[in-house]
Formats: C-alpha cells, structure tokens, sequence
C-alpha cells in the first residue's frame, strides 16, 4: 500500500481550525502527520529513514510571508543535507511525489499578477519546487485551502475528501483513479466504519458516479454527432 | 546622508570566509551590519525602528535550499507583523529600497531554465519580491556573489568595491551615479584614510574615469556619423 508522509508545520497548530480539522482527515491507515515543530531532539538519521519509506511526501503550511513558518525552513536545513538528496549521486527520493498543502487566509484569485498579492501560488513556490526538482521527486499540483473559515459545513466536508484524496489517491487525478479511490473507500467502511461516515460517503459516491453516468452520456451524444458528421 | 541596514543570516558565519570579507567592506559610515543569528532577546520595536530609520534595507544570506537559512525566516516572522508592514495602511517602510545580497557556491549561469537549477535568481526569490511589494518598498537588482573562493584578489577587490556601491551608491546604477560615488569615496579617502587604501581606489577611479572618456569619444563619432548622414 502507498505510504505518505505529511510534514507539518505550524508554530500554533493547537490554535488552528484549519490544521485541526485537515489533521481529522489524515487519520488514514497508510498517512502519517508529522509536525515538526513538536519533535524534540530532532535525529536527522530517523527523520531522513521517514521521508526515505514514503511514496509521496507532503510539506503542509500556511502562508507566513509567502513562505512556510520558519519552523520548516528550519527542518530542511537540518534534515534535507546535501549529501542525502543528491550529494553521493544516488538520489534516494527520486521518483516520489511530492506535494504541497497550503492554508491561507486569502482568496485563490488573490493569487495572480495584478491582483492584491501580485504572484500565483505556483511562483511563490519555486523555492520547493526547486527542492524536488533536485532530489528528483515528481512534483504534484498544490493543494491550496484557502479561507477555510468562511466554508460552509458542506463546503468542509468536499474540502476534507478532497484532502483524503490529495493524500492516498493515485495521481494524475484522473475522472478513473477518482473512481477507484472513492470505490475502495466505501469497501473499508463497510468492514470498520460507523454509520455516519458510511452515510456521508455513500452520498459523495452517488453524486460522484451520477456525473459519470452525465459524462458517458456526453459522450454518446458527441458520437453520434460525429457519426452524422461522417455520414 | 542615506542610511542603510544590512540584515545578514548565516548560522555559521565565523567560518564563511564570503561574509567575513563583505563584513570589512560593510564598515562603512553610514551603514549598519545586522546580524539576525547573533541577536539576543529578539526586540520586536527595536528591530523595527531599525527598519524604520533605514533608506535602504539589505536581506544578505548564503543560499540554503534556494531559500535564506531559517535564521532570517525567524525573524521576518516575528518582527514583520501584519500590522506594522501594512495592517493599519501606514506603511513605514514605503517608499524604501530593497535589496538581496545572495552568496552562492555555484556559478551564476547554473540559475536559469534547463541549467543545473533550473530556476533564476528572481524566480526563487518571489517570496521577497512579494514581501517588498506588500510593504510597497522598491526593488533593487538582486546583488549575487556567486563562488567567492574561486575569485583573484584583484576580483575580489572590484566585489568589494561593488557591493560598497550596493550599499551606498545612489540607484539606479547608471554611469552618472556611479561617478559621484567614486567621486564622493575619493574625497573621503583623503581626508581619513591609509595610503594603501588611496592607491586602491585611485587606481579604480583612473580605470573608470579612462572607460567614461571612451565612452564620450565614442559619442563624438557617432555625433559625427549622424551629422554626415544628415549633409
């Protein structure tokens, strides 16, 4: 089964809504949440063997002047030594994935030359970019959550499958490997969940296989088209 | 008289030979050297009052994960509060320089697209472009000192002399400016300096003042090729 590792980093993550719900979804038998301003003592060794037995690896954050909290940088310049990510040539994170789960306060269409911050989400991060763009990991589109507390509980709910999915479904993030994700869920509710969640996700599956059945019927539709066209 | 402050971040910077050697070009009237790992009990006020009293700021680091080290991090996150960069629509520092002074052990034509790293300078740095437009600062070209130690003394001496100028020159970098400021440096020298430093300069001023005589030639002839073309 795919591992993931979640790198955290909030200096008041006890204080945030946001990381104390996204931290209710990651709760998943092969993810795990690992906040690095709680770790103390901090073995570079253990911390490398984590990032090394995970196939996709997760920095999440919100947004500290356009960067992560200090807490993080701080990480990487302890644990992401030269020597482990490219120094001896051996490359022992290439081919992973490698995403990025960013909280801010602001709209996404903030986030665009011209408007209130001036650059996308994308430029602000080339730094990290950069990072797996050397250690040879395959860069995942960002997951950005922003104003989490303007969201409805629905809203919440989308958002927090959504995150479950970032996590563990398989990429790219296919109308196919959605469907898998959402199938094999529901097959593990039914052996250990409780009837609330199974509830919730059923109607999630419903709504989701109901705008299959809308696209297959599309495309029907455009064959035939075609077909007249033909004819 | 312009002031500048120099926030320098580098957790080691007793072995940087690099930082050594610009600390002996920063001594300079008008410019303090501020370095953020050496700070004791971190002042927020004093620090941006600091800020506040300063025409031009420096951000100076070695690259670290084409990032500053987390020391710098730190700092912004504590000392650039919301409120005071732009929260109560005050903004102190408008109207400021900004400049980034980045030392780096790889040679500059490594930093562009389908090169070693694949980013330029200005692309990793968007954080602090975007902290600059926030606080609605201007923008200075980024200073680079890429691979100090592979560097003649004679090069080494022209860095010199071009990061005083980083520092203190009027900007923009045009020849005029720079002739004042050579101009200016001269004056000072003698009142005050040592002979070896005077020969040093003289010897740039000389340099500089040939190439600007050059350049006035080359303006005659195309003034003469123009009047030509118009008999």
């Amino acid at each position: 089964m795919m591992k993931t590792l979640i790198i955290v980093s909030h200096p008041e993550i006890d204080n945030s809504q946001t990381q104390q719900f996204l931290y209710q979804g990651a709760k998943l038998e092969n993810a795990i949440w690992h906040h690095v301003e709680k770790i103390n003592n901090l073995d570079v060794i253990n911390e490398q063997k984590l990032l090394i037995e995970a196939d996709r690896i997760i920095f999440q954050f919100p947004l500290y002047w356009y960067s992560a909290p200090s807490g993080l940088k701080s990480w990487e310049d302890t644990v992401l030594t030269r020597n482990f990510i490219y120094g001896d040539k051996t490359y022992p994170l290439e081919g992973k994935e490698f995403g990025l789960v960013i909280t801010t306060g602001l709209p996404l269409k903030d986030f665009q030359k011209g408007a209130a911050e001036n650059f996308t989400l994308d430029e602000l991060m080339t730094p990290y970019r950069a990072i797996a763009d050397k250690a040879r990991m395959k860069i995942m589109p960002i997951f950005p959550v922003p104003q989490f507390w303007y969201k409805t509980e629905l809203m919440q709910m989308d958002l927090l499958v959504d995150y479950q999915r970032y996590l563990t479904q398989e990429m790219p993030d296919s109308l196919n490997n959605k469907q898998t994700w959402f199938e094999k869920k529901l097959q593990e509710l039914d052996l250990n969940s409780n009837i609330e969640d199974k509830k919730f996700l059923e109607l999630i599956l419903s709504n989701f296989t109901s705008r299959i059945e809308e696209l297959d019927q599309l495309n029907d539709t455009l064959e035939m088209v075609k077909e007249d066209d033909e004819n």
